[in-house]
């Protein structure tokens, strides 16, 4: 039995001159790029560099939209309106689709950035609003979510396809959320134990909870970051030992065309 | 014999809570509609907004593309790369693109805003990055700039289709470009003539130079203003005035489908 | 006995091209002047003219302070952390200082704006933030906040002198709150009769609540607005009858020197 | 005889998340700090942890102004008029005056960055508005500018006090410009010739032009860059041979109080 699971990560989020994260390397590794839309991270020549490389590399390209908040990275709770967040989503998405078009590909799937990530994930109404803009400028967008959460269900309900992802290198409750930062086990370090665990999840479906307990969990794609020499070590050794152990890893999108 | 031309006017440039000229009453004036893709002017939701309604009064749609400057609104020269202008301009076009389809329109043409409209009009190298731009996004896309130009032929020689503007309010030399803004005679106040003077042009191609001499100019579309009330006025008057006298006012793009 | 209050207004509003709000008149009517300090509103040029203009006149001038957010205006609730609030409320009000300084004046007290005035209000963790920016800048600074609410208590604690305001043109609940802006009464638009509960509220420090009875309010200023002609009209009225009748309109702050 | 130089860097250059350069070692080795204002670079928590770990350090700080260009870094040439250059400076200036106050410090100079820095260096107008804001909010600053460049002479003609600077990694012309970086020669990479190329600058007032030849240059400071680990390595290595023959590294502006 064969097994396949896509691997993402953030990519275009530098800003003008600053740079962030080792996107030619990560475009080696993964199979989706959630590529920053302007608002949190990524000024247009970044965007399109990145787009370009993600084109030529075969990567599934997703719009990683967040709140208007370059200085806070996107990071930080803010209670917008729901008209607002529709129409900021959507020209989060135009934009990247614009740049796509320019670059002979095209926009995959919307993933959330930072704090909205968090707050649809349970926010009944942000979660609404940004369900309302992928109908609006493109029903055929997939929305990419925290497996479990209840945002998935009500983009399903509202007629979108979706994707549950996990994230490598956090713990998990015994219940499939993921341990708070604030508490011990909210972020593995280990490179080969999160790719032990990256395995498991992808052919069995299953990882060790914090408490040591088996939790169940649905992931179509699992998220690895490249932020730093640590991330892109532990992301590239990820990819080594699924693929090691016949899993394909492969963009759930499909990026032929 | 009938005539035919095309009316546009700057229109979506209101930011946030910040509002600027009239655009409801504008978009029953003009046939084309302007609008602020966010970098000089225009919030997403205002974007939005402004689309809406254009779409559902069956105005035509362009990009009103700017160099990144809010706080001067556009109207600074930056001596900015080929390839930042090239890929900042895909972005607002691709943005603007999206919030269309969200509106269940398009995008028919590109008009750059202020200083880089004035720039690229004789800037070979910053007008060939706005080409570039228009050509990788949608060489569909038709280029307005102003009559008599430089950039028009170059856009002409790149394959795109282009639309050349005459000003409804400002003086033409005898050679056919704006009277400087430091000379008298720059900008017309007179509402009456200006409309008689916009009706000889849609209808014999000239109009009268400021040394009284005259002057044949190749216009598919006249740009009035709307961003106070004695230019709603004149824009009021102008259309008018063509319309009694046979002229239909239609943009040149065709808004169907 | 003589009765004396501060009228102060938000001002300074405008951003480059866009404008708000009638400062040149507003500033023949009020004694304080809460400038815009570029968060979310205010431009350097637009800043030192309003200074410069208030400078001349003898009023008051205020740093309005807000969470960085041009786009939403300041008025949405953001989570910052409480470095980041306190840095900038710091660079917010060192920059009106320096604008002060360049016209010959100086800030005198601070008033936060919009969702930063709302949050501390109650919560004790930003209004700390706020207290501390203030206490590290200048401690000679002036807290400005809504009559009755507990960030007037923190700042005291901490050693911060305060001005408790009241809304002119607001609705309150007999215990002292604002009318929820979602209920009736939230907001008044009479003139004569928002000027003459003024007047009550200047010379015998109580006003009708929204249910009829009276409420004893503590306000060392009024807030009037001048964002519309209405508003105008209605603050030009406040102070009409306040001045009729004897009430002295003076800055809590004195303005010599 | 004994010799004393300044060495300067620009600093706090980073953006909310987006770092840029090591504040913290860069510190160690200069005599003054050119920190970003938030225009270019900077916001306003990295410019306070950067000023207070500068005021603890005894490095003199200075204002690095900008245009209003952070997605160009402030590299962009731009025709802003007089009067918005005067007030964006003055704000800027005001905010680290402000921030430098929170932390117990003051700012010593003001040196303009980037774009501005080339274009006032012979654009008079611009210069002038430059000028201007300095002596409008404090005519105590100091000016730093490039050695040789008439903005220094017309800043002297208005009453401000300036200093010259030499690069330290830079190509010189023989008439004392610097070699354009479109040519061989104008970035100098060994560290030990640049290093002792500064002594031959901080002893002798001469250092070798590009042809070979002795250029005369009268520097008061001399700016090294920290934005990559070779550059960290060269401005170290400046220092340590400027301090081994007997080179007095001090800020010109003097930091006690």
């Amino acid at each position: 039995m064969s097994h396949r699971i896509d691997l993402n990560s953030d990519l275009g989020e530098g800003y003008g001159a600053w740079k962030m994260g080792d996107d030619a390397t990560m475009l080696g590794i993964v199979s989706s790029a959630n590529v920053a839309c302007g608002f949190h991270a990524g000024d247009p020549l970044t965007i399109l560099t990145t787009v370009r490389e993600a084109a030529a590399r075969g990567v599934a390209i997703g719009a990683h939209v967040s709140y208007p908040d370059r200085v806070g990275f996107g990071r930080r709770p803010m209670d917008v309106t729901s008209a607002e967040l529709t129409a900021d989503v959507i020209y989060q998405i135009g934009a990247l689709q614009g740049v796509c078009a320019a670059a002979g590909t095209r926009v995959r799937y919307v993933k959330p950035h930072g704090a909205l990530y968090n707050t649809i994930a349970t926010d009944a109404r942000q979660a609404d609003a940004v369900i309302a803009a992928i109908r609006e400028i493109d029903p055929a967008l997939i929305l990419m979510g925290l497996s479990g959460t209840p945002v998935l269900d009500r983009a399903r309900d509202a007629g979108l396809a979706t994707v549950a992802e996990a994230f490598a290198d956090r713990g998990y409750t015994p219940d499939g959320q993921l341990v708070s930062r604030r508490l011990p086990g909210a972020v593995l370090h280990d490179a080969e134990a999160v790719a032990a665990r990256m395995l498991r999840l992808a052919t069995e479906g299953t990882l060790a909870a914090a408490d040591g307990s088996t939790l169940r969990l649905a992931a179509d794609s699992i998220c690895i970051h490249g932020d730093s020499p640590d991330a892109v070590g532990m992301a590239r050794r990820v990819r080594e030992v699924l693929v090691a152990n016949g899993v394909t890893i492969a963009s759930f999108a499909g990026v032929a065309g």
